[in-house]
């Protein structure tokens, strides 16, 4: 039975996020009915990563079985036309060894998140950026980056519905990296570990920009980490600038 | 009376443009209302240039004359809060001599033009990019350019309905810029001049596309443009790539 790795795209505006709910729009769902429409073939995808309401996708992963054989132009193209017009597109198909699992073979996975720091709210980029209006002190924000990176128990940074049995994970890196334009600046926070804990990306935004803003000290950040407590770190930032850019395998 | 400029960001996908056309939906019409809903003072805007149907603008100009004395602060902010929620907003004001016009103390003009060249359709910038399925030559691309770059009559590259008295132009320069990314590329058109004919950008980017398909030779483009005439050209690419960027003074 062949096994396929696909490359998604997803605008997470309308979706209630990758996993299927019934009756709702979901990344998953819209997919696993554009491959029955293809294949006639009701399968259960697998994704490297859940993401949330509002989040979006430029790089999301799944793997699948199916029955029948298709070449990867067929497989990729036949699939799209059953999402025509639709939030869900797929970027590439390849055929993988039946032991590959999009969750459980990556070894690296990257996200992106994407600040807009300007007066004026966002309507070009509309549902693609938080917008802070108060300009961020972006060489605070680095300062306090280096206190995040490495192995930490993530708990004050985790969702309170979090599954994940270990709350301990290693953030390889956040890269900030900013882009300036006459009127405001994009800033764009690059983050990449083997995993993350739900909302972590998002609480860890969130309390980076309280420290872009003035609200934390970066050396505020290792006594949040050390107090295993989700009250004592920033705000959920919001899902509308999360972006998950692609997995290693 | 106080004279003002603003710079102000729009998404044209939903406006007929940027001009005010009775019972439809324009940038002008938005915002000349939301300057009403203000000052309570009926203003004539004039832009630094037209944009058409689904032509979007990140740094179009306004000049207007209001007899109410405002705080550039309180006038961004008062006009972006009777636009809120809708596809233009004020990135900035500034109150400016009493001779300036948007449109005839313009010394250049910058547009960009967005091309999305991969397999799959967008999702992520529906509306924000032509997308061009097969591969694009950019170099046969960059050729191609030398040719439109200087002072020549575009007849060959304006609209039917364009109302300029002179075809003859100055194209400053073309600068094409490319972003790869795994699976596709953006591919950026930036133009530059002290002005342009109706469609003059996108009949240039739809002539270019072709020879970036091998269409059309590079070396054709001089007796396209000899020819004087429309048909000779290439089509015109989509208003939803184009981006108005912003204006010299």
């Amino acid at each position: 039975m062949p096994k396929y790795k696909l490359t998604v795209e997803y605008d997470g505006t309308d979706l209630v996020g990758w996993q299927k709910q019934p009756g709702q729009l979901s990344a998953q769902g819209i997919l696993e009915d554009a491959i029955f429409g293809l294949s006639q073939e009701r399968v259960e995808t697998v994704a490297s990563g859940r993401t949330d309401a509002g989040v979006h996708a430029l790089g999301q992963v799944v793997s699948f079985d199916l029955n029948k054989k298709f070449d990867m132009y067929s497989l990729r193209q036949g699939i799209n036309f059953h999402m025509q017009n639709g939030p869900v597109v797929v970027l590439n198909a390849e055929e993988v060894s039946e032991d590959f699992s999009a969750r459980f073979s990556a070894t690296k996975r990257h996200y992106k998140y994407v600040v807009l720091n300007r007066s004026s709210v966002p309507v070009i980029d509309k549902n693609r950026v938080w917008h802070i209006a108060s300009p961020l002190d972006i060489f605070l924000m680095e300062e306090a980056v280096e206190y995040f990176v490495g192995n930490h128990d993530f708990t004050s940074f985790r969702a309170s519905e979090c599954q994940a049995k270990n709350p301990v994970k290693t953030l390889d890196d956040i890269y900030i990296e900013e882009h300036d334009f006459e009127f405001g600046r994009y800033i764009y926070l690059e983050f990449t570990a083997k995993s993350f804990l739900h909302h972590m990306v998002r609480n860890i935004v969130g309390t980076l920009v309280d420290v872009g803003l003035g609200k934390t000290k970066p050396d505020a950040i290792p006594g949040m980490i050390a107090a295993k407590d989700r009250t004592k770190a920033g705000p959920t930032a919001p899902a509308c600038g999360l972006f998950f850019m692609g997995v290693d395998y």
